[in-house]
Protein backbone atom coordinates (compact mmCIF):
# COMPACT_ATOMS: atom_id res chain seq x y z
CA UNK A 1 0.00 0.00 0.00
CA UNK A 2 1.42 3.50 -0.46
CA UNK A 3 -0.37 6.98 -0.16
CA UNK A 4 0.46 9.81 -3.18
CA UNK A 5 -0.28 13.21 -2.72
CA UNK A 6 0.46 16.50 -4.94
CA UNK A 7 2.39 18.14 -2.68
CA UNK A 8 5.40 16.92 -0.21
CA UNK A 9 3.53 16.52 3.28
CA UNK A 10 5.06 16.66 6.59
CA UNK A 11 5.07 13.21 8.98
CA UNK A 12 2.72 13.91 12.37
CA UNK A 13 3.53 12.86 15.22
CA UNK A 14 2.63 13.09 18.82
CA UNK A 15 5.03 13.48 22.05
CA UNK A 16 3.87 12.88 25.45
CA UNK A 17 5.48 14.71 28.76
CA UNK A 18 3.93 12.57 31.84
CA UNK A 19 5.11 13.80 35.63
CA UNK A 20 4.74 12.54 38.45
CA UNK A 21 5.69 13.35 42.07
CA UNK A 22 6.90 11.52 44.47
CA UNK A 23 8.29 12.05 47.84
CA UNK A 24 11.43 12.85 46.29
CA UNK A 25 10.73 15.03 43.46
CA UNK A 26 8.81 15.16 40.29
CA UNK A 27 9.92 12.72 37.40
CA UNK A 28 8.75 12.53 33.98
CA UNK A 29 7.65 8.95 32.17
CA UNK A 30 10.81 8.51 29.04
CA UNK A 31 11.36 5.42 27.11
CA UNK A 32 14.52 3.67 25.60
CA UNK A 33 14.21 4.08 21.63
CA UNK A 34 14.47 0.47 20.20
CA UNK A 35 14.70 1.83 16.60
CA UNK A 36 16.93 4.21 14.40
CA UNK A 37 17.51 7.04 14.80
CA UNK A 38 18.60 7.26 18.32
CA UNK A 39 18.60 3.65 19.24
CA UNK A 40 19.12 2.86 23.04
CA UNK A 41 18.86 6.49 23.84
CA UNK A 42 15.45 8.03 25.52
CA UNK A 43 13.20 9.95 24.68
CA UNK A 44 9.21 11.19 25.29
CA UNK A 45 6.68 8.61 24.40
CA UNK A 46 4.77 9.26 21.03
CA UNK A 47 4.15 8.39 17.54
CA UNK A 48 2.72 8.65 14.17
CA UNK A 49 -0.88 10.13 14.23
CA UNK A 50 -3.35 7.95 12.08
CA UNK A 51 -5.65 9.84 9.35
CA UNK A 52 -8.18 8.78 11.27
CA UNK A 53 -7.60 10.03 14.92
CA UNK A 54 -7.19 13.64 16.53
CA UNK A 55 -3.90 14.15 17.52
CA UNK A 56 -5.08 14.01 21.26
CA UNK A 57 -6.59 10.06 20.70
CA UNK A 58 -3.22 9.29 19.30
CA UNK A 59 -1.57 10.81 22.03
CA UNK A 60 -3.40 8.67 24.31
CA UNK A 61 -3.05 5.61 22.17
CA UNK A 62 0.82 5.99 21.73
CA UNK A 63 1.26 6.91 25.68
CA UNK A 64 -0.79 3.67 26.74
CA UNK A 65 0.77 1.29 23.81
CA UNK A 66 4.44 2.28 25.06
CA UNK A 67 3.98 2.73 29.11
CA UNK A 68 1.13 1.13 29.85
CA UNK A 69 -0.11 4.46 30.92
CA UNK A 70 -3.76 4.78 30.52
CA UNK A 71 -6.38 7.64 30.83
CA UNK A 72 -4.28 10.19 31.72
CA UNK A 73 -5.53 13.66 31.22
CA UNK A 74 -3.33 15.02 28.70
CA UNK A 75 -3.52 18.52 27.82
CA UNK A 76 -1.72 20.22 24.81
CA UNK A 77 1.35 21.94 25.29
CA UNK A 78 2.87 22.95 22.03
CA UNK A 79 3.31 21.77 18.43
CA UNK A 80 7.28 21.24 17.16
CA UNK A 81 7.60 22.17 13.40
CA UNK A 82 11.96 22.74 13.21
CA UNK A 83 12.55 21.65 9.87
CA UNK A 84 15.46 19.29 11.06
CA UNK A 85 14.02 18.32 14.21
CA UNK A 86 14.15 14.68 12.89
CA UNK A 87 17.42 13.20 10.86
CA UNK A 88 14.94 10.98 8.66
CA UNK A 89 12.89 13.40 7.10
CA UNK A 90 10.09 16.75 8.20
CA UNK A 91 8.57 15.79 11.27
CA UNK A 92 5.93 18.06 12.86
CA UNK A 93 4.79 16.75 16.36
CA UNK A 94 2.11 17.80 18.84
CA UNK A 95 3.01 17.76 21.92
CA UNK A 96 0.84 16.81 25.11
CA UNK A 97 2.12 16.91 29.01
CA UNK A 98 0.12 15.52 31.97
CA UNK A 99 0.82 15.80 35.97
CA UNK A 100 -0.69 11.62 37.06
CA UNK A 101 -0.16 10.01 40.37
CA UNK A 102 2.90 7.73 40.16
CA UNK A 103 0.74 4.25 41.00
CA UNK A 104 -0.82 5.26 37.67
CA UNK A 105 2.00 3.37 35.68
CA UNK A 106 0.32 -0.12 35.05
CA UNK A 107 2.56 -2.75 32.99
CA UNK A 108 1.50 -2.67 29.34
CA UNK A 109 2.74 -4.17 25.92
CA UNK A 110 5.90 -1.91 26.20
CA UNK A 111 6.12 -1.35 29.86
CA UNK A 112 9.09 -2.76 30.39
CA UNK A 113 11.00 0.60 28.51
CA UNK A 114 9.47 3.12 30.20
CA UNK A 115 10.86 4.57 33.36
CA UNK A 116 10.12 7.48 35.51
CA UNK A 117 13.07 10.02 35.44
CA UNK A 118 13.58 12.42 38.17
CA UNK A 119 13.82 16.01 36.45
CA UNK A 120 16.95 17.26 38.05
CA UNK A 121 19.11 13.97 36.66
CA UNK A 122 17.50 13.75 32.88
CA UNK A 123 19.76 12.11 30.58
CA UNK A 124 20.59 13.75 27.11
CA UNK A 125 17.05 13.35 25.19
CA UNK A 126 16.84 12.26 21.21
CA UNK A 127 15.24 14.60 18.81
CA UNK A 128 13.96 18.16 20.28
CA UNK A 129 12.75 16.34 23.01
CA UNK A 130 15.05 18.33 25.68
CA UNK A 131 13.45 21.04 24.59
CA UNK A 132 9.75 20.06 24.20
CA UNK A 133 10.26 18.81 27.65
CA UNK A 134 11.83 22.01 29.19
CA UNK A 135 8.62 23.81 28.20
CA UNK A 136 6.60 21.43 29.70
CA UNK A 137 8.06 22.04 32.87
CA UNK A 138 8.18 25.58 32.36
CA UNK A 139 4.07 25.48 31.75
CA UNK A 140 3.46 23.05 34.75
CA UNK A 141 5.46 25.80 36.86
CA UNK A 142 3.90 28.27 35.60
CA UNK A 143 0.60 26.93 35.89
CA UNK A 144 0.74 26.24 39.72
CA UNK A 145 1.48 29.56 40.17
CA UNK A 146 -1.84 30.94 39.24
CA UNK A 147 -4.13 28.47 39.44
CA UNK A 148 -4.56 25.91 42.22
CA UNK A 149 -3.56 22.15 40.82
CA UNK A 150 -2.48 18.94 41.37
CA UNK A 151 -5.40 18.25 44.03
CA UNK A 152 -5.65 15.20 42.28
CA UNK A 153 -2.31 13.74 43.51
CA UNK A 154 -3.39 14.49 47.55
CA UNK A 155 -5.77 12.51 49.42
CA UNK A 156 -9.52 13.72 49.36
CA UNK A 157 -8.27 15.60 53.03
CA UNK A 158 -5.07 16.56 53.61
CA UNK A 159 -2.93 18.99 55.65
CA UNK A 160 -1.56 22.59 54.31
CA UNK A 161 1.64 20.79 55.15
CA UNK A 162 1.02 18.29 52.40
CA UNK A 163 -0.01 20.95 50.52
CA UNK A 164 3.28 22.87 50.49
CA UNK A 165 5.11 19.53 49.83
CA UNK A 166 3.55 18.81 46.76
CA UNK A 167 3.78 22.62 45.87
CA UNK A 168 7.58 22.06 46.32
CA UNK A 169 7.91 19.21 44.73
CA UNK A 170 6.63 20.51 41.66
CA UNK A 171 8.36 23.93 41.45
CA UNK A 172 11.64 22.18 42.62
CA UNK A 173 12.24 24.98 45.25
CA UNK A 174 11.38 25.46 49.67
CA UNK A 175 8.74 27.72 49.60
CA UNK A 176 7.95 29.81 52.88
CA UNK A 177 5.71 28.52 54.92
CA UNK A 178 3.59 31.31 56.63
CA UNK A 179 3.44 33.31 52.34
CA UNK A 180 2.66 30.00 51.26
CA UNK A 181 -0.49 29.28 53.82
CA UNK A 182 -1.90 32.89 53.33
CA UNK A 183 -1.74 32.81 49.87
CA UNK A 184 -3.63 29.48 49.59
CA UNK A 185 -6.17 30.08 52.42
CA UNK A 186 -6.94 34.11 51.13
CA UNK A 187 -8.09 32.39 47.84
CA UNK A 188 -10.69 30.48 49.32
CA UNK A 189 -10.83 26.87 47.44
CA UNK A 190 -9.53 25.64 50.58
CA UNK A 191 -12.56 24.14 53.14
CA UNK A 192 -11.28 24.06 56.52
CA UNK A 193 -12.14 21.00 58.30
CA UNK A 194 -13.35 20.13 61.96
CA UNK A 195 -11.10 17.17 62.12
CA UNK A 196 -7.36 16.31 62.39
CA UNK A 197 -5.06 14.10 61.03
CA UNK A 198 -4.77 11.42 62.75
CA UNK A 199 -2.09 8.07 63.96
CA UNK A 200 0.99 10.94 63.35
CA UNK A 201 3.88 10.92 65.62
CA UNK A 202 3.97 14.74 65.91
CA UNK A 203 1.20 16.94 66.74
CA UNK A 204 -1.54 16.28 64.59
CA UNK A 205 -2.64 18.99 62.03
CA UNK A 206 -5.77 20.83 60.46
CA UNK A 207 -7.32 18.73 57.63
CA UNK A 208 -8.35 20.68 54.72
CA UNK A 209 -10.18 19.64 51.34
CA UNK A 210 -10.16 21.46 48.11
CA UNK A 211 -13.53 22.88 47.12
CA UNK A 212 -14.14 22.70 43.53
CA UNK A 213 -17.19 24.28 43.49
CA UNK A 214 -15.67 27.70 44.52
CA UNK A 215 -12.98 26.87 42.64
CA UNK A 216 -15.22 26.88 39.89
CA UNK A 217 -16.79 30.11 40.48
CA UNK A 218 -13.72 31.59 41.23
CA UNK A 219 -12.21 30.76 37.48
CA UNK A 220 -15.34 31.66 36.05
CA UNK A 221 -15.46 35.64 37.94
CA UNK A 222 -11.52 35.57 38.62
CA UNK A 223 -9.25 35.59 41.15
CA UNK A 224 -5.96 36.47 43.10
CA UNK A 225 -3.33 33.45 43.89
CA UNK A 226 0.26 34.41 43.57
CA UNK A 227 2.92 32.10 45.35
CA UNK B 1 4.93 16.18 -9.68
CA UNK B 2 3.73 13.96 -7.28
CA UNK B 3 4.77 12.25 -3.20
CA UNK B 4 4.46 9.29 -2.02
CA UNK B 5 4.28 7.34 1.05
CA UNK B 6 3.90 4.05 2.87
CA UNK B 7 1.03 5.75 5.50
CA UNK B 8 -1.44 8.15 4.72
CA UNK B 9 -0.60 11.82 5.95
CA UNK B 10 -2.96 14.06 7.24
CA UNK B 11 -2.59 17.31 5.32
CA UNK B 12 -0.84 20.65 7.28
CA UNK B 13 -2.02 23.88 7.28
CA UNK B 14 -1.96 26.77 9.60
CA UNK B 15 -4.46 29.68 10.55
CA UNK B 16 -4.38 33.23 11.82
CA UNK B 17 -6.19 35.18 14.24
CA UNK B 18 -5.15 38.70 14.19
CA UNK B 19 -7.10 41.07 16.09
CA UNK B 20 -6.82 45.03 15.82
CA UNK B 21 -8.35 47.31 18.59
CA UNK B 22 -10.34 50.31 17.37
CA UNK B 23 -12.12 53.00 19.70
CA UNK B 24 -15.30 51.12 18.37
CA UNK B 25 -14.10 47.70 19.73
CA UNK B 26 -11.88 44.84 18.98
CA UNK B 27 -12.21 43.56 15.09
CA UNK B 28 -10.95 40.54 13.65
CA UNK B 29 -9.19 40.08 10.33
CA UNK B 30 -11.48 38.14 8.24
CA UNK B 31 -10.69 37.10 4.64
CA UNK B 32 -13.65 35.91 1.60
CA UNK B 33 -12.33 32.58 0.32
CA UNK B 34 -12.01 32.21 -3.30
CA UNK B 35 -12.14 28.84 -3.51
CA UNK B 36 -14.20 25.68 -2.79
CA UNK B 37 -14.98 24.49 0.00
CA UNK B 38 -16.85 27.28 1.34
CA UNK B 39 -16.40 29.54 -1.92
CA UNK B 40 -17.40 33.05 -0.79
CA UNK B 41 -17.74 32.77 2.72
CA UNK B 42 -15.48 34.34 5.73
CA UNK B 43 -12.65 32.21 7.08
CA UNK B 44 -9.39 32.97 9.10
CA UNK B 45 -6.75 33.89 6.45
CA UNK B 46 -3.99 30.61 6.51
CA UNK B 47 -3.27 27.52 4.22
CA UNK B 48 -0.94 25.12 3.41
CA UNK B 49 2.38 24.82 5.72
CA UNK B 50 5.41 23.76 2.77
CA UNK B 51 8.20 21.11 3.92
CA UNK B 52 10.83 23.52 3.97
CA UNK B 53 9.66 26.14 6.43
CA UNK B 54 8.19 25.93 10.19
CA UNK B 55 4.66 26.18 11.31
CA UNK B 56 5.69 29.49 12.48
CA UNK B 57 7.17 30.66 9.25
CA UNK B 58 4.12 29.70 7.37
CA UNK B 59 1.64 31.54 8.91
CA UNK B 60 3.57 34.61 8.59
CA UNK B 61 3.92 33.72 5.01
CA UNK B 62 0.30 32.73 4.53
CA UNK B 63 -0.73 36.01 6.39
CA UNK B 64 1.08 38.44 4.46
CA UNK B 65 0.14 36.63 1.19
CA UNK B 66 -3.60 36.97 1.92
CA UNK B 67 -3.93 40.07 3.91
CA UNK B 68 -0.86 42.45 3.30
CA UNK B 69 -0.28 42.28 6.81
CA UNK B 70 3.35 42.01 7.74
CA UNK B 71 5.42 40.97 10.63
CA UNK B 72 3.45 40.70 13.66
CA UNK B 73 3.86 38.77 16.50
CA UNK B 74 2.11 35.55 16.31
CA UNK B 75 1.67 33.72 19.28
CA UNK B 76 1.20 29.73 18.87
CA UNK B 77 -2.43 28.80 20.20
CA UNK B 78 -3.50 25.63 19.29
CA UNK B 79 -3.69 22.27 17.02
CA UNK B 80 -7.11 21.48 15.38
CA UNK B 81 -7.03 17.87 14.28
CA UNK B 82 -10.93 17.12 14.93
CA UNK B 83 -11.34 13.96 11.49
CA UNK B 84 -14.01 15.67 9.88
CA UNK B 85 -12.93 19.48 10.26
CA UNK B 86 -12.20 19.81 6.50
CA UNK B 87 -14.76 18.18 3.92
CA UNK B 88 -11.87 17.62 1.40
CA UNK B 89 -9.87 15.51 3.39
CA UNK B 90 -7.84 14.77 6.76
CA UNK B 91 -6.24 18.24 7.59
CA UNK B 92 -4.63 19.31 10.88
CA UNK B 93 -4.35 23.16 11.42
CA UNK B 94 -1.83 24.93 13.60
CA UNK B 95 -3.80 27.94 14.70
CA UNK B 96 -1.48 31.37 15.74
CA UNK B 97 -3.15 34.61 17.44
CA UNK B 98 -1.38 38.07 17.52
CA UNK B 99 -2.94 41.30 18.73
CA UNK B 100 -1.94 44.57 16.23
CA UNK B 101 -2.35 48.28 15.64
CA UNK B 102 -5.07 48.40 12.23
CA UNK B 103 -2.88 50.54 11.03
CA UNK B 104 -0.70 47.31 10.72
CA UNK B 105 -3.20 46.21 7.59
CA UNK B 106 -1.08 47.51 4.42
CA UNK B 107 -2.46 46.46 0.75
CA UNK B 108 -0.93 43.13 -0.06
CA UNK B 109 -1.64 40.73 -3.20
CA UNK B 110 -4.71 39.65 -1.75
CA UNK B 111 -5.29 42.70 0.63
CA UNK B 112 -8.27 43.70 -0.94
CA UNK B 113 -10.78 40.46 0.18
CA UNK B 114 -9.15 40.98 3.84
CA UNK B 115 -11.06 42.82 6.38
CA UNK B 116 -11.55 43.97 10.06
CA UNK B 117 -14.75 42.37 11.32
CA UNK B 118 -16.12 43.67 15.48
CA UNK B 119 -15.83 40.25 17.24
CA UNK B 120 -19.87 41.01 18.47
CA UNK B 121 -21.02 40.80 15.03
CA UNK B 122 -19.16 37.98 13.15
CA UNK B 123 -20.58 36.06 10.10
CA UNK B 124 -20.76 32.35 10.57
CA UNK B 125 -16.69 31.17 9.19
CA UNK B 126 -15.62 28.48 7.59
CA UNK B 127 -14.43 24.99 8.16
CA UNK B 128 -14.23 25.02 12.20
CA UNK B 129 -12.78 28.72 12.24
CA UNK B 130 -15.43 29.47 14.70
CA UNK B 131 -14.14 27.77 17.43
CA UNK B 132 -10.66 28.50 16.51
CA UNK B 133 -11.57 32.59 16.62
CA UNK B 134 -13.65 31.51 20.07
CA UNK B 135 -9.99 30.09 21.90
CA UNK B 136 -8.25 32.63 20.22
CA UNK B 137 -10.36 35.31 22.22
CA UNK B 138 -10.77 33.68 25.25
CA UNK B 139 -7.35 33.21 25.72
CA UNK B 140 -6.55 37.39 24.94
CA UNK B 141 -9.10 38.27 27.45
CA UNK B 142 -7.32 35.33 29.85
CA UNK B 143 -3.95 36.53 29.28
CA UNK B 144 -4.88 39.92 30.04
CA UNK B 145 -6.11 39.35 33.28
CA UNK B 146 -3.29 38.06 34.61
CA UNK B 147 -0.25 39.53 32.45
CA UNK B 148 -0.11 43.34 31.29
CA UNK B 149 -0.27 43.03 27.41
CA UNK B 150 -1.35 45.37 24.72
CA UNK B 151 1.24 47.76 25.81
CA UNK B 152 2.34 48.23 22.22
CA UNK B 153 -0.97 49.55 21.02
CA UNK B 154 -1.15 52.41 23.27
CA UNK B 155 1.27 55.57 22.78
CA UNK B 156 4.71 55.59 24.64
CA UNK B 157 2.99 58.11 26.96
CA UNK B 158 -0.76 57.52 27.56
CA UNK B 159 -3.24 58.53 30.68
CA UNK B 160 -4.78 55.62 32.78
CA UNK B 161 -7.81 56.03 30.89
CA UNK B 162 -6.65 55.26 27.96
CA UNK B 163 -5.43 52.39 29.24
CA UNK B 164 -8.75 51.39 30.63
CA UNK B 165 -10.54 52.00 27.87
CA UNK B 166 -8.18 49.35 26.25
CA UNK B 167 -8.73 46.74 28.75
CA UNK B 168 -12.55 47.50 28.41
CA UNK B 169 -12.03 47.16 24.36
CA UNK B 170 -10.31 43.75 24.66
CA UNK B 171 -12.56 42.54 27.12
CA UNK B 172 -15.79 43.88 25.49
CA UNK B 173 -16.65 45.00 29.32
CA UNK B 174 -17.01 47.99 31.38
CA UNK B 175 -14.74 47.62 34.56
CA UNK B 176 -14.83 50.03 37.53
CA UNK B 177 -12.15 52.53 37.47
CA UNK B 178 -11.10 52.77 40.89
CA UNK B 179 -10.40 48.92 41.01
CA UNK B 180 -8.72 48.88 37.49
CA UNK B 181 -6.22 51.69 38.63
CA UNK B 182 -6.04 50.25 41.62
CA UNK B 183 -4.66 47.17 40.66
CA UNK B 184 -2.53 48.25 37.65
CA UNK B 185 -0.64 50.52 39.76
CA UNK B 186 -0.28 48.25 42.64
CA UNK B 187 1.60 46.03 39.91
CA UNK B 188 4.35 48.22 39.63
CA UNK B 189 4.77 48.29 35.92
CA UNK B 190 3.66 51.71 35.37
CA UNK B 191 5.50 54.67 35.60
CA UNK B 192 4.23 57.92 36.31
CA UNK B 193 5.97 60.59 34.69
CA UNK B 194 6.07 64.53 35.80
CA UNK B 195 3.64 65.18 32.88
CA UNK B 196 0.40 65.97 31.95
CA UNK B 197 -1.62 65.12 28.52
CA UNK B 198 -1.60 68.30 26.47
CA UNK B 199 -4.65 69.80 24.00
CA UNK B 200 -7.33 68.38 25.62
CA UNK B 201 -10.44 69.59 25.99
CA UNK B 202 -11.46 68.16 29.32
CA UNK B 203 -9.13 68.52 32.68
CA UNK B 204 -5.94 66.91 31.44
CA UNK B 205 -4.70 63.81 33.09
CA UNK B 206 -1.48 62.62 34.54
CA UNK B 207 1.32 60.55 31.99
CA UNK B 208 2.41 57.52 32.14
CA UNK B 209 4.82 55.07 31.06
CA UNK B 210 5.33 50.89 30.91
CA UNK B 211 8.56 50.17 32.69
CA UNK B 212 9.54 46.81 30.43
CA UNK B 213 12.52 46.75 32.74
CA UNK B 214 10.47 46.48 35.90
CA UNK B 215 7.76 44.05 34.12
CA UNK B 216 10.74 41.57 32.94
CA UNK B 217 11.77 41.59 36.31
CA UNK B 218 8.24 40.35 37.68
CA UNK B 219 8.08 38.43 34.96
CA UNK B 220 10.86 36.24 36.75
CA UNK B 221 9.59 36.41 40.25
CA UNK B 222 6.04 36.92 39.96
CA UNK B 223 3.86 39.46 40.37
CA UNK B 224 -0.18 39.30 41.49
CA UNK B 225 -2.50 41.24 38.85
CA UNK B 226 -6.15 40.51 38.33
CA UNK B 227 -8.11 42.64 37.08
Amino acid sequence: MSYTYRYPRPALTVDCVVFATYDEGLRVLLIRRGEEPFAGGWALPGGFVRVDETTEAAARRELEEETGLKSAYLEQLYTFSRVDRDPRERVVSVAYYALVKPSALAAGSDARSAEWIDVTRLPELAFDHDEILEMALARLRGKIRYQPIGFELLPQKFTLGQLQRLYETILGRELDKRNFRRSFLRMGVLQALDEMEAGVAHRPSQLYRFDRAEYRRLLRHGFNFEI
